[in-house]
């Protein structure tokens, strides 16, 4: 397809697809004329992904082409792919800091690990972005006074437990390895509001529940 | 106290809070002298929970002063004041296109507030800007080509729901109404980074019991 199909299938606008061209966002096409190229399925869905890292996940477009780069590197094997892809993505703010309230965040974080037996982040915790900014997390709630014990962080380490593999079989529902890189990375990203908007209802409908005054009158 | 005993135990800088102060996010002291004015327990509280809001889920000035301002309405009772806060908490991105994936989105989303029974939301569904920010999310997710239909998304709803108990636990320790509010305002923020790093790390463990390679050798 040329690129103006391109353009009307993705919904993306022509001069957007130029720019991520240049920015090495997505392949170039297939050059039939000195001014026009053609474009295939593969463009299309590296569109999605894009779209979905940049416009949704507001990655920043250096970011972006680290994921992207991640998902092609041959030289690594699937489970490599997926982990340098996904830790190049944007993570929560972290922080160096090396205080009373640091350490007994990172002693706090490494016990809830070895209860739930993540032996994975355990073997080498300083490797995963995801690991620090949990660790930046419970520090800050310790510094604020606020309660985030073992037993305060476990039941939410548990209900991600239990999404995780909700999210890996939605994942393996696409067929091919190459597909499912591309939506691990996207539905990581894309999920993110879903989650964070749901718990919002659910507090609203629990305080409700808890606390709301029977009209009178009524 | 004086300002500087505030800063040490506070650990804030005495200039961010006389910013602070200007910005009306923490109420004045007692006047003692022309120069100078005295603070209490209540002061500090306050700094904890600006401090939350501002520094760790970057909150701007002016919907910071407005869920300070929410909380402290007398003229609510106390589920509507938590609410007017939370509500004027940041959110993710909304979006007031009503394309097709809109619609559908929109559809998905009452199904299954409907499936779980979420009346309060149901009732005005328009008054909630996570309402919103959730039927952007799975429009984004339905225009990209990606799963989330009622199935797809009662998983996370449920642990939502689930967690939203949990949260509710934890506030309902602290003794006071006014402790509560605050502590629900802080813990909706300072908890979303520690649950976004949970779902990574989970990912990460789930992927590797899926796929990592038995290292031979060892």
């Amino acid at each position: 397809m040329k690129l103006a199909e391109l353009s009307r299938r993705s919904g993306i606008p022509t001069a957007t697809i130029k720019y991520y061209l240049r920015e090495g966002l997505l392949p170039p096409g297939h050059r039939v004329t000195a001014t026009q190229a053609e474009y295939d399925e593969s463009h299309l869905q590296r569109l999605r992904l894009v779209r979905a890292l940049i416009q949704v996940g507001r990655v920043p477009v250096a970011s972006a082409r680290e994921v992207l780069t991640a998902l092609e590197d041959e030289g690594l094997d699937h489970i490599s792919r997926l982990g340098t892809a996904v830790s190049a993505l944007p993570h929560g703010q972290e922080s160096a800091e090396d205080d009373a309230a640091a350490r007994e965040a990172r002693d706090t974080v490494d016990v809830l690990l070895a209860r739930l037996d993540w032996e994975h982040t355990r073997s080498c915790p300083e490797d995963s972005p995801a690991y620090r900014v949990l660790v930046t997390a419970v520090a800050t709630l310790v510094r604020l006074g606020y309660p985030c014990g073992i037993d305060d962080l476990a039941p939410y380490a548990y209900a991600c437990r239990q999404l995780a593999v909700t999210d890996l079989d939605l994942i393996e529902r696409y067929e091919s390895p190459d597909r499912q890189l591309e939506a691990a990375v996207a539905l990581t990203v894309l999920y993110e509001p879903v989650m964070l908007s749901l718990r919002r209802i659910a507090q609203a409908e629990e305080s409700t529940s808890r606390y709301a005054q029977p009209r009178t009158g009524e």
